[in-house]
C-alpha cells in the first residue's frame, strides 16, 4: 500500500477512543491555544485582508469565522481562521518538522465540524489525525524544505488539513487517499517573505486548510488523485525535495501507535521559534544579574544554521525590522525589547513598537555565534553570551526551548496564554466560557458554542503591517 | 526594480491599443479555442467534481460557469471553467515554457471581467498580459520544472492568472506586485498523476485561476507579498528550481515590445502535445501508402527526453492506458486509434474507447527512439518509422508540430475546431453566436453574451474517468 493509502486508513479507521488520553488532552490544549492566537490576532487587527475581501463577496455558509457575525462556507471560514491563527506567529510548532501544525488543522476541523454537525469528540480526533499527518510528512524533510525556500506549514500542512477535513466529511479510505493526491497539487508556501518582511506567511496555513477542504469535496464527488502522491518520483518529496533522499519510512513507522501530537511545542512568545531559547536564556541572565540597558555592552546569540537564516541574517534588516511582522523574525529586536521593556508579548510586535529607539539601540549590540543544536535531539535550542559595560561575561543556554516536549509549558500555562490572548478580542466571561467548552469538547454533542467566535471584535492596538496597501485597508496599522 | 515589479508595471500600464494587431487577433483565437475546449469537456461530462461540489454549497455570484444556470463568485467560476478548459488536454500550449497558457488566464479573465463589468477590449488585453506573464515565467525553466515533477501550467499559470485578474480588478502597480508575491505562495501542481492516470492535471489551471483571484482580492485590501517573489533565493525559481541557475533575463527582455502570445500553439488533437508530431507524421504515411492495421508490423516513434517521460514510459502502461485520461499521454494508444479507426478526436479518449482490442493490438507494436528536437528551435517535434508486414520501411518527421508558430493552424482551422467542440454542449445557432461574440470582443461593451455558457449541457458520451469515486459521483463515466 502507498504511503497516502496508509495515512488514509489511519484517518478513516481511528476510533476516538483509540487516542491515548495524553494525546487527547494535548489536542484539546492545542485547539485552545490556536483559538487564542486567532482571537488575539483579530483583536490586533492582524491580516484584515481576508475577512475584508470575503465580506465583499456577499457569500454565506454554516462555518464560524473569528470576528464576523455571519458564517461562511467551510473552505472560506478555514482560510480566514487559519490566517488569523498564524498571524502573530504565536501558534504551535512541531520542532522536528518545523511545521506550525494546528494553525491549518484546527480551522479545517472547526469549519468542517460545523458544516457536517459533528460531535466534539469527532472534531478532536480529526485534529489529532491531521496533526499526525502534517508532522509525519514534515519529519523526514526536517529543515530541508526550509533550506529550499518552502514553508513546511503550507506544503505539509495541506496534507494534515486534508486528513482532518476528510475525516469530518465522512470520506471513505479511497476518497481520502484521492483527496491527498489532489491536495498534493495544491501544496504551496514560499519563505521569500523574509526578504522584505511582507506578510504572506500567515496565509499559508489558511490557504492549506482552504485547499484541503476543496480537495476533500472534489474527492467526495469522485475526483481522483495519484496514489503515490507522497513517495512518487513526481510526487511531493520527489518534486519539493528533488535531489535529496529523505527517509520516508518514518512517515508510517508506528502509525496509530505512537502519536506525535504529544511532541508539538507551544510558544511562550509571539515570534519565530528560533527566537525563543536565546530570549529565555537572556531573560534568566537579566533577571538574575539585575541588568538593564545601560549595563549591556554586547549580546551574542547562539543558534544553528536555520536560526541564522531565519532570525539573524541579513544583519542590517534584523537590527531594524522593516515591518511589525519582520520583527517577529529578529533576535536582535526581541533582545532589544526584552532589555528595554522587561518583557516580550503581543504588544512588542506592532507598527508603533518597532521604531522604538531604546529597543533599536540594544538591537544594534547583538551579534551571533553558530552552534549546533538539532543533532543533540534538542528542539529549537539556543543561548546567549552577555558582555556588560564593566567587562563581566555571562553565558546561558537552553538545549530545548521552553514549550516543547522536553521543556514543557504546563496546561495551566497554556490556559493562561489562551485567557490573555482571547481577552484581546472577547469579554472575560466569554473567554472563560469558550475555554470551558474547548477543554470539555470530548463530551460536546456539537460545536454550537463556537458561535461566540463570531462576536469577537477588533480592539485595534496596532495592525501588524506597515507596508503597501490600497485605499480599502482598514485598521490603524500604519 | 524587481522582476515582479516590472511585470506589474506592464500589467497596469499597457493600453489596449498598444497590443499589436497580430497579438490581439491571436488572443481572440486563443480565447475562442479555450471556450471550445471547455464546452466539449462539459459535453463529455469531464471533471464533474468541481461543479457538483460547488453546487452543494448553495453559493452564488456574478460570474458565468460553463454548464451551470446560476453564476458563482469569480474565484469559484474560474476554478470550474479552468478545470473544464484543460480537461480534454485539447487547449493551447506554449512550447518553450510547456505551459498550457489560456486555460488559466481566460477563465480568470471572464470571471473578473464579469465581476467588474469590463469591456471586451479590456478583457482581451488582460488575457494577453496574463499569457505574456505565464509564458515569460515558464520560458527560463523550460523542461526543468517538468523534470522536477512540477506542472508549469499550475506553478507558472498562477502568475499569469494573477496578471489577468489584477488588470481587470483595477489594481495599481504596487497592489499587482503584492498579488504576484502572494500568488507565489499559492503555486502548485504535481505531475505524479502520470503514475496512475488519475485526474489532477485538469485542476491545475483552474486552481491557479482560483488562487490568483484570491491573491488579487487580498492585495486590493492591503495584503503584501515579497517583491522578489520571482528571483529571490526563497522565491519561485529559488524554491521550485533550487540547484539550477535559470537565466531570468528572458523574463523581462523585450517586455511590452515582443509579445509571446503569437508563439502559443493550438492543438489539433485532444492529447498531450508530445503525441502530436509523431501522430501527424504517421498519418501522412498511412494516407500516402494506403496502409491499414493488417499492413503494420512495427511503428517506432521519435521524440525527445521529455516526450519519453510523458508519453512513452512506462511502456506497459502506455500500451494499455488505465484511464481515458491516461490515454491522452500515450503515443502507442494514439497510434493504435489512428491506425484502427482512421482518426483521433475527442471520442478517442473515453472509457468506452480505451479498451478497444483493435486499438490495443496496434499499440502493442509501438516502440520508440530518442531524438533531439528542442535544440533545433523546433516546438514539440517528432516523427515515426513504420515497418510493414511485407518488409517496407517508411519514415516521416515534423520538426515543428502542427498548430505552433512554425507550422500554424489557420484562423479558419481554429474556428472549425471551436465549432466542433462547442457543438458537443450547445446548439449550433448558439455556437455561431458565441463565436461571433468572441471574435468581435474588441468592440464589445461588456461580456453579457457569455451568459450562453450557462446554458451549455452535458451530452454524456463518456466521462473521462474510470477510477475511484464514491457514491455521489454523477455521470456515466465508468
Amino acid at each position: 500500500m502507498t504511503i497516502s493509502g496508509r495515512l488514509a486508513e489511519l484517518v478513516v479507521g481511528t476510533e476516538p477512543a483509540a487516542l491515548p488520553e495524553a494525546t487527547r488532552t494535548a489536542t484539546s490544549m492545542h485547539t485552545l491555544d490556536t483559538l487564542g492566537c486567532a482571537l488575539a490576532a483579530l483583536g490586533l487587527d492582524a491580516v484584515p485582508y481576508v475577512r475584508a475581501s470575503y465580506a465583499e463577496r456577499g457569500v454565506s455558509g454554516p462555518a464560524s469565522v473569528v470576528g464576523q457575525a455571519g458564517g461562511l462556507p467551510a473552505d472560506m471560514a478555514a482560510m480566514v481562521n487559519g490566517a488569523l491563527a498564524h498571524a502573530l506567529d504565536y501558534d504551535d510548532t512541531h520542532a522536528g518538522s518545523i511545521v506550525h501544525v494546528s494553525a491549518a488543522t484546527v480551522p479545517a476541523a472547526l469549519a468542517m465540524g460545523e458544516h457536517t454537525g459533528r460531535s466534539g469528540a469527532e472534531v478532536l480526533t480529526a485534529i489529532a489525525l491531521g496533526n499526525e499527518v502534517s508532522v509525519r510528512l514534515g519529519r523526514p524533510a526536517g529543515a530541508a524544505l526550509h533550506a529550499r525556500g518552502f514553508h513546511p506549514t503550507g506544503v505539509c500542512g495541506v496534507f494534515g488539513a486534508t486528513a482532518t477535513a476528510a475525516r469530518l466529511a465522512g470520506a471513505d479510505a479511497e476518497q481520502t487517499r484521492n483527496a491527498f493526491g489532489i491536495a498534493g497539487s495544491m501544496a504551496g508556501g514560499l519563505m521569500e517573505f523574509l526578504a522584505d518582511g511582507s506578510e504572506t506567511k500567515p496565509f499559508h496555513p489558511g490557504w492549506a486548510a482552504h485547499a484541503a477542504i476543496n480537495a476533500v469535496w472534489f474527492a467526495l464527488h469522485g475526483a481522483t488523485g495519484p496514489a503515490t502522491v507522497v513517495e512518487g518520483d513526481r510526487g511531493f518529496f520527489g518534486a519539493y525535495l528533488r535531489g535529496e533522499e529523505p527517509d520516508l519510512s518514518s512517515v508510517t513507522d508506528g502509525l496509530g501507535e505512537r502519536w506525535l501530537t504529544d511532541e508539538i511545542a507551544f510558544k511562550p512568545y509571539p515570534a519565530c521559534h528560533y527566537v525563543h531559547a536565546p530570549l529565555d536564556a537572556l531573560s534568566a541572565i537579566l533577571d538574575e544579574e539585575h541588568l538593564g540597558a545601560g549595563d549591556i555592552a554586547e549580546i551574542t546569540a547562539f543558534t544553528d544554521e536555520t536560526g541564522v537564516i531565519l532570525v539573524l541574517e541579513p544583519a542590517a534588516d534584523k537590527a531594524a525590522p522593516r515591518t511589525a511582522y519582520d520583527a517577529k523574525f529578529s533576535i536582535p529586536y526581541a533582545f532589544g525589547a526584552r532589555v528595554a521593556h522587561g518583557a516580550v508579548g503581543v504588544e512588542t510586535f506592532t507598527d508603533q513598537a518597532i521604531g522604538d529607539p531604546d529597543v533599536l539601540a540594544v538591537a544594534a549590540k547583538v551579534r551571533y555565534e553558530l552552534r549546533r543544536y538539532s543533532d543533540t535531539g534538542g528542539s529549537f535550542g539556543g543561548g546567549v553570551r552577555v558582555v556588560t559595560t564593566d567587562g563581566r561575561v555571562f553565558e546561558n543556554e537552553l538545549r530545548h526551548q521552553r514549550g516543547g516536549a522536553e521543556n514543557p509549558l504546563t496546561d495551566a500555562d497554556v490556559a493562561a496564554k489562551f485567557t490573555s490572548n482571547a481577552a484581546v478580542a472577547l469579554p472575560s466571561d466569554e473567554v472563560a466560557r469558550l475555554a470551558a467548552f474547548v477543554l470539555g469538547m470530548s463530551d460536546a454533542p456539537d460545536l454550537g458554542p463556537l458561535a461566540v467566535l463570531r462576536a469577537a471584535t477588533v480592539k485595534g492596538g496596532g495592525g501588524l503591517s506597515s507596508r503597501g496597501g490600497g485605499p480599502p485597508r482598514p485598521g490603524p496599522g500604519r
